[in-house]
C-alpha cells in the first residue's frame, strides 16, 4: 500500500500535503529481515499504473525481492492515510484498500509451489485474511502450500477492527493457526479476537510450537515501554524493556516479527526475541513503515549502546 | 476529488510529497462564478470520513455553499493524481475514482427540485456521465428536472478517453444535448466524440441555443495561447487570445465556463465569452484546480493591465 | 490575525519560511463551536486586502459564518509571529497588530442589534479590549446590547502583559463583568489582574453566575497537565485532569470555553466543564489557533478512549 | 523589510507559507555594491524586536555594513507580501510598512555629517521619500548634508503608485533632483511622475550630470528583454540587450544601480553601465530582493560566456 | 556520487536545503536502459557508510544491479552541488569527488571477467577517467577486458574542464577508442579534446564502427532545441528535432546513450538514434540525473502523442 | 564545516532533502560569545568556492569577525551528516571532513601575534587537534603566541572517537594544558582520554587555573538534565540543573564554553558557569549548532523565567 500523511501532527482534515511511504504487514517484515541480513521476497499483487511502481521502486530500494509481485491492469492500488497525534490524541489511519489488486486476489492466481520454492519461511498477518474472503482463502491456500513444502510458517494476528468483525476473524485466525507453527500477537488482540475472557500465551499456545507477544504500555502516544515475551515448549522467555520515544510506530509490530524470525531461522528463541524487541524498538524512531535499521544498529543496542550522539 | 501531485515537475514515480488540492469539473465551475460575485451551490454525494472532510473544507472556504452534499458512510472519496510535465513530456493524470460515493450515485437519491429552486442555472458535464451508468441516469434525471423548472442548462463535454468510450460518450451527450441550452466544448473533443470528420460548431449548435468552444495552440507546455469563439443565433462572437504561462492549467476550461455563465446570466454572450476567456486565461497561472481570482483581476486583465508588477 | 510561525523549533530570528495559521481568542471560540456542532459567526472589522481575504477565507472553511464582518479599506490586518520552544525556552510571541481595522474599531460601528438578533449567545476576550480604549468602549457596546438583547454573556479574562497593563485590564474587565454571565479564566490572570493576593475562584463568583477556570501544571514545555473547575451557586465542579503532549498550546484556552459554552448552552455546566477540557486537551495536539476536532473526537475522549492508534 | 511571499506561483490567498526575504530599494543597492566589491552601508530606523533582528542579521550576511542602522523599542518592522505570476497574470505587492521605524523617520535623527564621512557616495530612493512627508525631509536633509560632504549622490526615481500620487512624487522629486548628481529611472516612471508628455531622457538630463534608465520589454511575465541607456554630457551611452528567464526580478533596478555606481566611481560611464545592465540581468534569476551574485559571474557574463553548464 | 542542490534556482550561497538525488555519467545510463527494458549492473566501487547506502538504495530502486559495487571501509563518498540557473545565469556545478572511493579505484581491484561475462555491452565514459591517472589506467583495463570477451564497448567523451586538461582527455580518449566500438560526443568535444580545428564527426568515425553526436541550441537555460546524429559505415543518420522545456538536464547525454545503446543492442542504428534522442528529450523534464521514464513514454513521444494532458 | 541533516527524524540513509547549517566547535563558541555581547572572530582556512561561502556567510550572519579566515583555492570544504534519534536510538554524526582546508592546516600559515593582537582570550578544542599531526602542531603553534602575548587560553577537550584515538588525544591535551588557563570537559572525556580509572575534577586541575564540566543524565534522547561545575583555587562551585527538551543539542558543550569565558572576562567565575549552562541549556532547544539566543533569553532563564507562553 501507499501511505499518506500529512507532516507536523496535522490531522488528515487539515493535510496540504502528504508525506509518501510504502508499508504493508508482510512487507515490512520481508523488509527488516533484509536489513537484519536475510535474504527475502514480497509476494502480493499490483496493479501496473504510477502507484503500483511506487510501491514496487520503494521494495526494491531495500533489497526485497519483487521477483512475485503479480502485475495486472485491473484494480486499484491500496492506500492508507495516518494521522499522527499527542496524548490525549492517539493517532488514526483511514484505508482505502477496498477493490485494490491485493483485496481481489483470489486462489489459483499465484503458483504457490514455484513462489516456496527454496524458501525457508512463509510469514503472513491477519491483516491480509481480512480484505475479504477471497484473500482468506488464498491465505490458507498458501498456508496448505507452506506445509505440504515443509516450510516453517509464522502468523501474525494483527487484528484490525475498521477491516473485519471478531467473529471472521476468529473463525479464519482458528483455522489457519492449525497450519502455523508461530503466532505473533498482543495479549488485547488475543483476547478480543479469541473471545476467552483472560486468555493467556499458554493457552494460545497449546496447538502452536512458539507463541510470541509484545507488551506496550503507552502513558503517553510519543513515549511507551516495549518488551516481548515468547511461549515455548512449555517455557517462556522474556527480554529487556526499552523506553521508546516514537516517531512513527506503525510497522513496529512487523519489525518485532522479522527480528523474531531471524532468530528462530537460526533455532535461536532468545536471539529472536531479543532482536525482535530491539529491532522494533529502533523502529519507533523511523519515519515510515519500513525498519530503515542496520545488523549492527540492532546489536550495537543489544550490547547497551547508550543515547549520547555516536561522533 | 482530492488531487494529489508531487511538487517540482517530479514524475509520480518519484513522488515522496504529494500537493493536496480539491478539484472536480462542476465544482471548479461553482468556485469560479463565486470568484466573479455570483452565488453557487455544488451537488454531490461525499463518504464521511477525513478524506470527505476535507473536500467540504476546500469547497467551503471558497464561499460555494455545501447545503446540497449529499453524506453517505459508504464508499470512498475519489481521488486523482497529477504529473506536471514539460516539453515533449505532457502532463499526465491517473485517476482513482471508481466506487466512489460520487460514482455510486443513483437516481432517486437527490431531490432535484429542492436543489433547483429558486436557481438561474444548472452545470453539469461529461465527466460526471462518463462516471457510469448509474450517474449518466442521474445526470438525465437532473436534467429533466431543470427543464421543467426553467431553469437555464450548460454542459461542457469534457471527454476523458481514460474514463469511458466515444461510443458511450457520443450517445449520452447526444440524450443530454436535448435538454440543454448551452454547450461548451473544444473542436477536437466534438470531432473525437460526435465521429463526424471536420464537424463544426455550427453543425453543433444546430439544436441549442449556444455553443462556445475554447482554442488552444500549444506549441509547448508551459507555454499556450488561449482564446474562445461562440456560436448563438447564427452569429459568431470571438475574443482576444491570451499567450498563456502556465502554472497548472487543470479546471481552466471550467472557469471559462463559468465567465460564460457570468455572461449569460446577464443576457450577454460577448461578455460571457469575455470574462470565460479572461478568467481561465488566469486561471492557467494559479496551482489547483480552483480559479483563485477575483472579478477584479478579471476586469483589470480585461481593461489591458499589462504584465509589470502591481505595486 | 495572520499568525506567523517558522517551523521546526526555530526561533523567529532563524525563519526562512513561516507556517501560515489564522486565529483570534473570540474565532477560536466560534470555531470549536462548529467543531462540536454548533452554529456561530464571527463579529470582526477587515481590511479588504488579500491578507484580509485569507483571514476570511479560513473562517469560512471552518464553517463559522463571515456574514458579520465589518470590510474597510483602510488600516492594516493584524498579525502575529510565534516561535515554539522546548523547556528552558517558553514559546514566544511577537503581536504586530497595531493600527489594524480592528484595533481602529469605534463605537457606532457595528450594529449590534441586528448581530444579536436570533443568537442564544455572545463571547468576549479581555485581548480585545486590551486593543485600545476605542475598541474597549466597543466591547462595553457589544455586552450592554447583549444584556438588552436578553443574550447570555462569557468573558475570557485572557491578559495579554504584552497590550496592556494590569491596572487597564481591571478597570476595564470590572466594568464588563457586570454585564456577564460567565467568566473564564486562569488563577494567576485573576491573581494578576485584580492584585488581590490570594483571590479565590468564590471572590470572582460573587457578581457572577458561573466562573470557570483551567489549571496548567507545566514542569516542561512540550508537556503539561490541564484541568477545569467552574464554580456555579455555590458548588465547585472539576474535571478529570488530562496528560496533554502539546504539538500547538495556542488558542487551547479559547477551545475551552467552547466546551464550557457548549454544555452551558444546554443547561448543564458539568457536560461544559467535561466538553471544554477535553476539546482544549485535544487542541493542545493540533497545529494552529484553530480546534481541528470533531464532537466526536471529544465524545471518545470522555468515554476513555485510550492511546492505541485507531485503525 | 522582510518580505514574504507564497512558493509556487500561489496567489497570496492561497498561502499556507511564507518564504522569508529581506529587502528594500537602497539595501539592495548596497548589496549588490557589496558583491561587486565595494564597501558599503545600509542607513535604516530599526524596530529592537525578533523581526528586526532577521533584517540585521540577513543584512549582515551579505557584507553590508549595520553599524548605521538606528534601532528604537517603538514602531514595527516594515513587511511586503509578493505574490508571483504568470502571462497573463502580473506579479503583485501588498505593503504593510505603514507605521514602521523607517516610515516615522524625522530629521535630526540621524547624524548624517557623521554617516558620510569617508563615504564617496550616497544613494536613495523615491520609495523611501514616498513613505510620508516626514522621510521625504529627513531624504532631503541628508541630500544636502551630502552635497556639503562632496559626497556624490545617485537616486533611483523607483514610482510606486502604492504609496503616493504623481503631483507629490514630482514635486519631491524635482527637489532633490537639485541635490543629485544621477538620476537612474525608466522611461515609464519620468512620464508618469513629471506629467510632460513624451518626457526624453535629455530632457531629464539637463540639470543633472548623468541620467540613466533601464528599458524592459516584457512580453511575458517570465522573460523579458533587459537593456540600459545612459546619458552623460551630451552623449548617449547604451548596452547589450539580454533575454533573461525570470525567477525573481524584484531589486533588479537596484542592482543595476550599483553597478551603475560602481562603474562612476571608477569614472567610467560605459562600465557602469555594462555592469548594472549585466548585475541586474543576473539578478533576475536569483530568488529574494538580493543580488547573490559575485563580481567574476558579472565578468564572465560580460565577456560572453554562455548558457551551457559550468562544470 | 549524491548530488545536492538547492530547491526553486537558489543559487548555492543561499542553499538552506538541499534536494539530494544519487547521478553518475555511466550510472545514469545504466538506469535508463533498465528503463527501457534492459537489465544493467553498475561497477563502481563504495564507502561502507550512511552516504554509500544512499547511493545503493537509490541505485537499487530504479532495478540497476548493484551486486559488481565494490565495498570499502576506507575514502570517502563522492559529492557534487549543483545550482540551477536562468538566462543569462548557466547552471552550474561544483565537484566535490576527490578521494573518494572510486577515485581511488586501482587496476587489479575489479575482476573485469567476471563482471564481463554474460555481457553484451560495456558502457564508460571521460569522467571516469578524468578522475586520476589510476582511474584512467583502471578503465583502460576494462577496455581491454571487454575487448577479449568480445563484449561491444561504447565511450561518452563528456569532457569536463574541472577535472582535467584537453592534453590528458586528449591523450588517454585517443588510447580507449583504439577499443571502442561507438563514440558518444558533442561536436564542441571533439573540437575542444583532440584540438584539431573543424574535426568532424567522419573525422571522428576514422577508427571506430559507430560516432553518436547529440545537438544542442540553448538560446536560453529553460528551453533548448534537441538533436542527434550518427554516423557509420560511411553514412549519416539524423533524428527529429525535439523542443524541449528543460527542469534537470543534468543526465540528458547519458540517456541519449542509453537509447543508443539499446537500438545497437538490436542491430539498428536508425532505432537508437531515434530512442537516444526521445529518452534524452524526455530526462530533460524530470529532476535528477536518472531518467525516471518508460519504454511507453518514449515509444508514445516517438507515435507523436501530443502536449495535452494524458487523461 | 557545513553540516547536513535530513528533516523529521529521518535517518541519513531515508534523505531526500538535507537541512544545511554552519558549525563549527570553536566557531559555536565564538557565536555564542556575540549572542551574549562579546565581539569575537574565527580563526580558520576556508576553500573559495560557493560552500566555503556558506560557510562564511552564515559566519558573517551572527555578527563573528570572518576577517582572520584564511582563504585557499586548493583543498575542500569539511562537510558532517547528522540524524537525530530517539531513544533507544541515539543520533549520530558522518565526518567527511578529512583533505579540508583546514585538516590541511599547517604551522607558519597563520600569522598569530596579529591575530592575537588586542584580543584577551583564545579558545580552542580538542577536535580541531584531532585533524592530523599538522593541525595539532598549529594548534600548538597558537598556544604558545597566546601565552607570549599575555592572552588567556581555554581549551575543550571534546574527544571524538571517529577522529582520533585515546592515545593521540591523551599525547596532544596533556602538551596542550601547559599552556591553558581553563579546561572544559565532562566527567566521561576525562577518563577515556587520560585513562586514569576515576580521575576527578580536581586531579585535573592540578596544573590547571579552572577546571569545568557539564554533566549530562540523559535518560532519554529528547530529554536529559543539565548541570555544570568547576574548581578553581580549591573550591568547587556548581549551577542549578535544568530539564532540558532537546530540538539539537549539538554545540551545546560550545555554548557552555561561551558562557563560561563570558564570566570569566569578568573575573567571575560563578558567572561564568551560570551564564554557561543557561545558554547552553537553551541551545538544546534550537536548530543548528549556533546558539541563535540573546543575552536577554539568558538572563531571563536566571532569573527564573517559567515555560509560559511569553506573550
Amino acid at each position: 500500500m501507499i501511505r499518506l500523511s500529512p507532516p507536523g501532527y496535522r490531522r488528515l482534515e487539515q493535510a496540504r500535503t502528504f508525506d509518501v511511504f510504502v508499508g504493508g504487514a508482510e512487507l515490512n517484515t520481508a523488509v527488516c529481515l533484509v536489513r537484519l541480513g536475510r535474504s527475502s521476497a514480497w509476494v502480493s499483487r499490483l496493479t501496473r499504473n504510477a502507484l503500483g511502481l511506487i510501491v514496487a521502486n520503494h521494495v526494491r530500494e531495500t533489497g526485497v525481492s519483487t521477483e512475485h509481485i503479480l502485475w495486472t491492469d485491473e484494480d486499484r492500488v491500496g492506500l492508507y492515510f495516518v494521522e499522527f497525534g499527542g496524548a490525549p490524541r492517539a493517532s488514526s489511519v483511514v484505508y482505502d484498500r477496498r477493490h485494490s489488486a491485493m483485496a481481489n486476489l483470489r486462489p489459483g492466481m499465484i503458483d504457490w509451489p514455484a513462489v516456496l520454492a527454496g524458501t525457508r519461511w512463509f510469514h503472513v498477518t491477519g491483516i491480509t485474511a481480512a480484505l475479504g474472503q477471497n484473500v482468506a482463502e488464498t491465505t490458507r491456500e498458501a498456508l496448505q502450500a507452506a506445509e505440504r513444502a515443509g516450510v516453517k510458517v509464522s502468523i501474525d494476528l494483527n487484528y484490525r477492527a475498521k477491516l473485519w468483525s471478531t467473529e471472521d476473524a476468529c473463525r479464519w485466525m482458528g483455522e489457519f493457526m492449525k497450519h502455523c507453527d508461530v503466532l505473533i500477537t498482543t495479549e488485547e488482540d488475543l483476547e478480543r479476537v479469541f473471545r476467552i475472557k483472560g486468555m493467556t500465551i499458554e493457552d494460545a499456545a497449546a496447538d502452536l510450537e512458539t507463541v510470541a507477544i509484545t507488551l506496550r504500555e503507552n502513558p503517553l502516544v510519543w513515549r511507551n515501554t516495549w518488551t516481548g515475551v515468547a511461549y515455548h515448549a512449555g517455557q517462556l522467555c522474556r527480554t529487556r524493556s526499552y523506553e521508546v520515544e516514537i516517531v512513527d510506530r506503525l510497522g513496529a509490530g512487523d519489525s518485532f516479527a522479522a527480528g523474531l524470525i531471524h532468530g528462530l531461522l537460526d533455532h535461536d528463541l532468545q536471539k529472536g526475541l531479543d532482536y525482535g524487541v530491539a529491532a522494533s524498538a529502533l523502529k519507533h524512531t523511523v519515519p515510515g513503515d519500513f525498519a530503515w535499521i542496520n545488523r549492527d544498529d540492532v546489536e550495537a543496542l543489544l550490547k547497551g549502546q547508550g543515547l549520547r550522539i555516536v561522533r
